[in-house]
């Protein structure tokens, strides 16, 4: 569920990738899950006063996003509202049985994974956000910022249909409250390695610019939609085999429950990871 | 999608009859085609100082619904607004493929029926409203007020699978709207025999109290939840077999699209259905 004000801002996006993003981000869910999107149900919460062209606009993004990833609109409802615009979409998936990956799975000595570096959405959004208060509209630099989200569903199937991974996730709160989703779930323990965090260039650049430590970035930007992945350490190379031109970083370790979620510090020392992350709520 | 403020008032409702109301809508639609519902997903946007005991109540009438109507809640979402209070039910129902109905099969000659007597919510909730406004708290009469409509799903599964109707719908936006929603996509006309129309003796005395037509109220009340069928007359019996206790009120008959939506009055004369019925958006 997107709500504006809250998920987006229609003065920042156009209602076009907003519905591009909507079907990109469930499924993203779908695929984190060893699954393939099927359906999906649609639902719009507009006030009175939007612009025909907003909601042609965002229903083509839909249609777009759907075309994209196989998917059919087969329902949806439209309603009256006096608040923000709210879009809910629902995506349905298939799995094999036996192919289907949960968050509950991770099992102590796992492995964890990363599919790609972490931090990138959030460096972009904070830049963009930074420069237009500094009103630099001028800026040459590339704007668009990929706002629609390139979900992991391939490498994903590869994952789940050689049922290599105890647990998978997508990162959409960030490392930290995700890792925390999935530990919860599966009743472990987890230590994130900080050094070990993949950061790109470019993101470790932007959070220099933004006077912001980089491993907090990787740690806690959300939006990435990439993977996490427990598996046990013995299938890692077949994991890598199948993932193809994808990276698996390896970030963490899954540990008993009664270690709690930890952050290990260059030098060795394993603090307590802080809570945060982008909440949804 | 029911949104505060346009579909219900906090202030009016019982959160648990919300939740309840919201399963009851969604498998009426499901009933009317023929079909069981099976899975639900509820999204719920909320404003932050939303009462904990709000959101309680309000997931506790879901649950209900859903075992009253044999539904697993499967998924969902909840996120921040700074608007209205707003419900998402996305219900999946499942249907034996030759025993599928739409809303689309209707044909020329097909009587037009309906399950139950209309006007009843319509005529119900302006009462309620009139009565708050004289702020007559100490009157006995009942004010329960049945807000969870009772949907048809025994008669449609009956009907359908006979394979008795060639088209049906549920009447959620009042018999007006809803016949023109059925003729549209089945590329019909229709007639409604004004004098036929089934109310009810306290709507009828309600609709005089406040000063309406009760016919204009059969017509118009929204949210009666009753089924508004299409069969051949030769099925007529046969579906009244089906339908048991349920009494089924013919209010009409299909015509070639070239005459349009009419209503017929008392005495023969035909006038195009004046638009209007209870608009969702």
């Amino acid at each position: 569920m997107l709500v504006e004000g809250v998920h987006f801002r229609l003065e920042a996006i156009d209602p076009l990738e907003l519905g591009r993003r909507a079907l990109a981000i469930s499924t993203s869910d779908i695929a984190a899950m060893g699954g393939s999107p099927t359906f999906a149900l649609t639902s719009l919460a507009l006030p009175p006063d939007t612009p025909l062209s907003t909601t042609d606009r965002l229903y083509r993004g839909i249609r777009d996003g759907a075309r994209r990833f196989g998917v059919s609109v087969v329902g949806g409802n439209v309603a009256r509202t006096q608040g923000p615009v709210t879009l809910d979409v629902t995506l349905l998936g298939a799995v094999p049985r036996d192919e289907l990956v949960l968050r509950s799975g991770a099992q102590v000595g796992d492995l964890l994974l990363v599919t790609g570096v972490l931090g990138e959405a959030t460096a972009r959004r904070l830049l963009l956000e930074q420069r237009k208060g500094e009103a630099a509209a001028e800026s040459n630099e590339d704007e668009d910022g990929g706002v629609v989200p390139e979900p992991r569903i391939a490498l994903a199937r590869a994952i789940a249909s050689r049922q290599l991974a105890h647990a998978m996730i997508d990162l959409s709160d960030g490392l930290a409250g995700d890792v925390r989703h999935l530990a919860r779930a599966s009743g472990v323990g987890a230590v994130i390695d900080e050094e070990n965090l993949p950061v790109s260039v470019r993101a470790r650049r932007a959070a220099e610019r933004l006077g912001l430590d980089f491993r907090e970035l990787a740690l806690n930007g959300g939006e990435d939609y990439e993977l996490l992945i427990a598996l046990p350490e013995d299938r890692l190379s077949e994991a890598r085999e199948a993932a193809g031109e994808v990276p698996l970083f390896v970030v963490g370790t899954v540990v008993a429950p009664e270690h709690g979620i930890l952050v290990e510090r260059f030098g060795g020392a394993r603090d307590p990871l802080p809570e945060g992350g982008w909440s949804h709520f």
